[in-house]
């Protein structure tokens, strides 16, 4: 999985019917430092995440499996919202 | 899923035969601050997208879904023609 | 899926008996400015390419679709041949 | 698979419910000089690894079966507390 | 799949059970030129390679076909040993 710090949102009119009534977050995963965004993801969300939150990305076939609906064509979701992150760097 | 330009199209005659009847665009993926683009991607489009337009991306497995054809070769699919984009750097 | 130019070819007698009778092409991934190779990757290729084609690469599962061989241990495959590539970058 | 060091862990009260119980650790993936992290990623851990230790992660689906769960929407998982890596430099 | 070099291997007394029995190799995945490694990842092996072979390197899914084991967690395995790699630069 991955972390990132949503940055904003998407708005799409005309788009797969499977993806209707979905909420789509962009996601800014950085790297080690949390100095530079590597790169900008779309993930679907289901947790409610909010703009600056932290969260916890899963991508692939895990995306599928956290909206527990197999037939959806989404990679990536936001499974969980970090509450801290506890870096140990020896 | 990643946001994505389109930047152009491509013809292929000789090609698997379940991709026949399939539209194939170039999408170029651009970084956060939408100024340089990190890669070129080819995806199927069921979405009817033109050039210039801004669109979702979905890769993997779900691209399959999104065509809703598990026989088909494809790893990315266009699955939404995107209106806004919102960014909140924070 | 990915398009890249067939640069070689690989010659291994002792493989995974399930790649026997397979031609295994050498791609070159280019940048979007067609002017430098990201990676080079070697894909199964059932199209009949030849050395310097330009040709539509899908990746991992969909290869083994591409070649109806879900037995088949293989991560990219040549799914056509481009003709052309046209470009409108905007 | 990668190898990786366990750089931290992370806390998050709101979660996908089938994350619940399940040790999140950060893993930080090295260059081959190990001397420079990579990508730093989040590791389901089933085999009791700790801060600096050198793991074996395993990636996408194979993350779910080294979970032998299916239904846990993950994409990384700890397979392996590494005792030691002998590199031959040719 | 990827063209790598058999750089080394691991040691892990602590792992997942079904990795029990399997050698791991370390593959150094080289750029087209073959000067620099781009990174390196842990096979398993199963062709029998070793230190300095040039060998032929496939992932995701296709890694447990080729140990035809579905419930074995790898995500890399190696399926071939290069003989001759013939490029052709245009």
């Amino acid at each position: 999985m991955l972390i990132g710090k949503v940055s904003g949102s998407l708005w799409a009119t005309r788009k797969n019917e499977h993806l209707n009534g979905l909420k789509f977050l962009l996601v800014d995963i950085e790297d080690e430092t949390n100095e530079e965004t590597i790169k900008t993801i779309v993930a679907a969300d289901t947790e409610g995440a909010g703009f600056g939150d932290l969260v916890l990305v899963t991508t692939g076939g895990s995306a599928r499996i956290a909206l527990e609906s197999p037939g959806t064509p989404v990679d990536a979701a936001i499974v969980g919202i970090i509450d801290s992150v506890e870096r140990n760097n020896q």
